[in-house]
């Protein structure tokens, strides 16, 4: 596949989706079609769907809605040729919050009262900070980035609510400033960090036990914790709505889509 | 001065520097003309002018170098109406190295060698962050913003070599987030911080004890020190270098310009 994509980059996010489709890719999307946009999916019932995006509208940071379907409609034609019900490795099936299979397609769920909303993530940012020289250490030590439950309340929408999750990438000062510069420009992938140092004034008692994730890799005096809003806090927050049904990507298999990271730069 | 500046806004600076003209102003400068851009003045013999302009340009984040006369030109036309030895409120003459006079006019000493440089100062990016919400302490407290020198060199050129200096803001991170933002778009008057939290990582061992300045006059467990690259750092490099002749201006009694503030964000 990936191969193949730098073969013929410009359809290297198709591809990916065809072979994941075909169930030829049932894992991790991560380094699939590079500089291609990923996103995290939640799928509800139009019965909850409006609060969902008005929750997505009042928390941008953590819930940046950069697709959403019609009622029932399975494609996302503004971000590729998608069919959202076979289309991505690998997804999570919640009743009543509880976590009831992990299909790779969801053809026989997906019912004509469905609405498939797709969110930003930080895999788009990360690319640009790599390319300003700022050192990733959870992709250096091939770990996953650490999250954190926080003490800061989303904004409410309906049976919509909970705590903001962060995620966290250790650097020098510098590297902060400069990756805050950066991440400016992508406001539809968390944009700019919430909070850097002292992670018990937004509730995070150890930074070495991340509620999601693995912890740091390094940690240093010279370094500090810097926190981003993350796209854990949507699936954290449909959760606990403890809807009926409701259905996520499986973590780290996301949707691949037709357009560029950069084309969310905002400047 | 004040009450005639916002009978007519448009003159303001103009009408400033006429003030200093008549010498009817011979201190401080800030909050006259408000939004107007406002600069240091460094003045050199040709002779060591353009190792000067090569420094200012080497080290833009301390020197950002806003305007610059033809040798014995006493005029600069792209910054307004001016005659650069006399509209200043007082400057400060340096005998090698050694401050021998603060006149409030120069035009005495000006010769057809010199060359006046005009940096540009935190002034500017003060009023957009207070415009932001984010306190200025030393604003508040009516003192001088504490500045320090740092362990980090600047790039020489020819004689002119020396340390940085850095200015200092104690903030919140979320403050300090958006101040990186919002300074980010004025490159030409110091631009983003350089550093946040740690001091003893630039150099500085006692926040307690700046090298210029009033002590920063609140220090609380969830601000952070977060330091700019500050325009002191030219006179110091200036002084250091002994030369025969060279004119500042007094601190904080600077050149009023025709230029917006605004007029020097870059986005």
């Amino acid at each position: 596949m990936q191969d193949a994509a730098v073969a013929d980059y410009t359809n290297a996010a198709l591809d990916t989706r065809l072979a994941c489709r075909r169930e030829d890719i049932t894992g991790h999307t991560a380094g699939l079609a590079p500089g291609y946009l990923q996103g995290n999916l939640c799928i509800v019932d139009k019965e909850f769907a409006t609060d969902f995006a008005a929750f997505c509208q009042r928390n941008p940071k953590p819930c940046p809605l950069i697709g959403m379907s019609a009622v029932g409609d399975t494609n996302l034609p503004d971000l590729g040729d998608i069919d959202i019900r076979t289309d991505i490795p690998r997804y999570r099936v919640f009743e009543n919050g509880v976590c009831v299979d992990e299909p790779t397609d969801i053809r026989d769920r997906w019912t004509d009262s469905m609405v498939a909303f797709v969110l930003g993530c930080s895999f788009s940012f990360e690319a640009p900070l790599l390319d300003a020289g700022i050192p990733m250490h959870h992709i250096e030590s091939d770990t996953t980035v650490p999250m954190y439950r926080t003490n800061i309340d989303c904004v409410p929408a309906g049976r919509f609510s909970g705590k903001m999750v962060t995620s966290m990438r250790m650097m020098t000062p510098a590297d902060a400033i400069r990756s805050i510069q950066i991440t400016s420009r992508f406001p539809n992938v968390h944009g700019a960090p919430i909070h850097f140092g002292m992670p018990e004034k937004i509730g995070v008692a150890d930074i070495m036990k991340p509620d999601y994730g693995d912890p740091p890799s390094i940690v240093r005096d010279d370094l500090v914790p810097v926190f981003w809003a993350c796209g854990v806090t949507p699936q954290s927050v449909v959760l606990n709505a403890k809807l009926p049904l409701c259905i996520t990507h499986m973590p780290g298999s996301m949707l691949v889509t037709d357009k560029a990271n950069t084309d969310l730069a905002v400047m």
